[in-house]
């Protein structure tokens, strides 16, 4: 490290007395949050003191009440559960693949594997050839083969894209589709390329969707190195492999979206919303998918209270209750927000990640977005910037309440993401405090400047 | 994470022709970084086969020669060395410090330590009440309390300054100049908090200089944890402490810098340098300092050779031979190139560690800027923008040889560096793959972008 560097990166503009007290409020929230922020230690009672939380779990039941006392203590206005049904699947056993004979001579090579969510068991330990396909295309060209053969799709991560959630959304058909449309026709069982950017060998789960018109075989995601290596071995020669997995489903699991709420001023029927989702998969801490996200939230709750702010909105903490298999926390939210006839303004989610803030995503009008832009310089210091485009699974629902709703997003720097999600690896020591509290912070400010000027042009 | 979120952050906009050849070059640059770049593979080298290389080890001399070997592999038209003579610091043995008496009561707590660079060996084990002042303010106001003591610093890095490089500058007269000053007025020995933003209890070494008008005491940098412990006791009660250090200088050692050069068609006479520096500190891999430096800088000669790029200017690539502790490698290569009447007309250097790019910032007149800022949109698809400002250690003592010489920098997202500087951490695995890849797609671009357009107005 050099002494002398000179990084004046994003310095503010501030043009108008108006937007300078906003700059003194933002700097003191902003203060607040990397001096005294607790974001970083309530991620750790998150992902150290409960753990993994899939949807049915007794831990994900524990994150509710800690979400619920840790809210209240803060000193929202109230705190409530929404209950809500969840999907109950369990991974139900160490799930297993191994090679066990290359062109036709013995061999026993186990490969680093995780069943994919949802998926079944397979009956017993399960062989047969490998089918290797670069894509659906090529699936389709050799539909004549597919019979009792267990297919491979090399869904891997184009590491061309610079930003990996685009990557991941191009490959993710194979991870949720994969299994039915190799079932169609004859599959017995289907392996892909973890949705994974990292140079390591950890597999990664995440749901996967059945067809009902085709057998349900099991599904595994296979670790990069392991995969990259099965890829080059099964398109040159022939590869066998045997299998096992364990999934089942209970009934439907009861969970709750926790939802606290600090009542507005000038405007309590206004309501403006931001989340996370307290779920995860099982077989990590959830630190970054999505516990990042549910502490933003907190923290900025915490920071408000701190702050003695008192909002003019509604403003509403919501964790919800179930993301990763079924989406069923932000379907409840929207389910009882249209019940109530409740107006959703603004709703804005954090699920990518407790990295470094680069932008909030606002998806609106281009009037509306010059508007959301003309707060660029207030952002910029902290790392984030208005841009067009915004969303997520839990908030996505909410047009059905109410068509208005304006639907955001915290994009944050994408490239460590793919690395950890739905690995074993997301947990709390890869998280940093200073990238997750500047996270925080940008939330903190999009949510005052909401409510202060509202979402009219 | 959710299923369809929408990222279509930084979308070059393309004007002209010109524009858009350079754009397809850039982005074919990058793909080639993005899918077979080396600079992650060259790191595991350097930082697993040969490991910390402060200079004058054996780790440091086989660095030069594995520097050497590797451009020539890659195909530079030349790679030479220049010989330079740097300091030869040895730590000398496991520095030590406990704390063995509070409010006159013994006790026996161990403290995590690590002696500054520089530090001369304290005379045995030595032992005195603790003076813990804030600042430098403080420590003239308190002088008279000084003598016989050993005093400590309190020399946080400021959480709420966004761009932790500032922080970092903010702070850094502590450990350069902190012992000195105490010296001054008596001390015996001087404890630093770490320049660190961790939440850990890793102690960070690095330069100190002696002022030699004052007796040279042994002066150590305390983990954060034990730092703010120490700090909490010692400002309300009295803290005994003993310390013992170990360094000692040997005479100055021969190390080299490694020159690689792509000789210019047009102008070759005009030379573009790139470089980071290979010397590190002895506690650690230096991993990001300045590993991914050393690494950018010969990706990009990779990657300009595989497009089989010819530059119309010379370039070279440079690893410095020493940067941590006394900076001989920049001014040898200043004084050759000063000797040689060489025309300088743009250097960069990457020693801000192997993070995502922020921004390339360049040291120029506002019109000059204006030019390069033209490129923004090329640059943005890969996360850099020209901003005012560069620089770095290595590069700084060139314009001694060539007044105009433009200095600029690669600039890196900071949350993250001051964890692990100087620390046992900064190892490999604490690099990001696609992150340190990222870098050398922005050098390769800006150092392509200076080959074809130069730097006139």
């Amino acid at each position: 490290m050099r002494i002398k560097s000179i990084l004046f990166l994003f310095l503010p503009f501030l043009a108008t007395a108006q937007t300078n007290n906003d700059s003194v409020m933002i700097k003191k929230m902003a203060d607040e949050i990397m001096v005294n922020g607790k974001a970083y230690d309530l991620l750790r009672e998150l992902t150290k003191n409960i753990g993994g939380r899939l949807a049915g779990s007794p831990a994900q039941q524990k994150a509710a009440v800690w979400g619920k006392k840790s809210m209240e203590a803060m000193g929202a206005d109230k705190v409530f559960f929404q209950p809500c049904k969840t999907p109950n699947w369990k991974r139900g056993g160490k799930d297993l693949a191994a090679i066990i004979e290359i062109n036709g001579k013995a061999t026993h090579k186990n490969l680093a594997v995780m069943a994919l969510g949802n998926s079944l068991a397979s009956k017993g330990m399960i062989t047969g050839d490998v089918l290797a396909v670069a894509d659906f295309d090529e699936l389709e060209k050799r539909k004549a083969e597919v019979k009792g053969k267990i297919v491979y799709f090399h869904s891997i991560l184009d590491p061309k894209i610079i930003i990996t959630g685009t990557a991941y959304e191009n490959a993710y058909t194979y991870r949720s589709d994969g299994p039915s449309r190799a079932a169609k026709y004859g599959a017995i069982g289907v392996m892909i390329h973890s949705l994974s950017t990292a140079p390591d060998n950890e597999p990664q789960t995440g749901v996967m969707e059945y067809n009902d018109s085709f057998p349900k075989i099991p599904a595994i995601a296979l670790g990069p190195a392991d995969a990259k290596a099965l890829y080059a071995q099964a398109r040159k020669g022939r590869v066998r492999v045997q299998l096992q997995t364990y999934g089942y489903f209970l009934p439907d699991a009861d969970e709750n979206n926790v939802v606290a709420e600090l009542t507005g001023s000038e405007f309590p029927n206004e309501i403006i919303t931001l989340g996370g989702h307290l779920d995860s998969w099982d077989v990590n801490e959830g630190a970054h998918d999505d516990g990042t996200g549910v502490v933003h939230t907190m923290e900025v709750l915490r920071t408000l209270k701190a702050m003695n702010y008192h909002p003019k909105h509604t403003i509403r903490f919501v964790l919800f209750a179930n993301e990763e298999n079924g989406g069923k926390g932000g379907l409840k939210y929207a389910e009882l927000a249209k019940q109530h006839h409740e107006k959703m303004i603004f709703a804005i989610e954090s699920d990518d990640g407790g990295f470094t803030p680069r932008a909030i995503g606002i998806g609106c009008s281009p009037e509306l977005l010059k508007k959301f832009q003309r707060w660029n310089p207030l952002l910029k210091p902290y790392g984030g910037e208005v841009i067009s485009g915004g969303g997520g699974a839990d908030i996505e629902p909410l047009p059905t309440a109410d068509k208005n709703v304006i639907l955001s997003s915290l994009l944050v720097d994408s490239q460590r993401y793919f690395d950890l999600h739905h690995a074993k690896t997301d947990v709390f020591e890869n998280v940093n405090k200073r990238e997750l509290h500047l996270g925080a912070v940008n939330m903190a400010a999009i949510i005052y400047l909401i409510d202060q000027y509202g979402v009219g042009l």
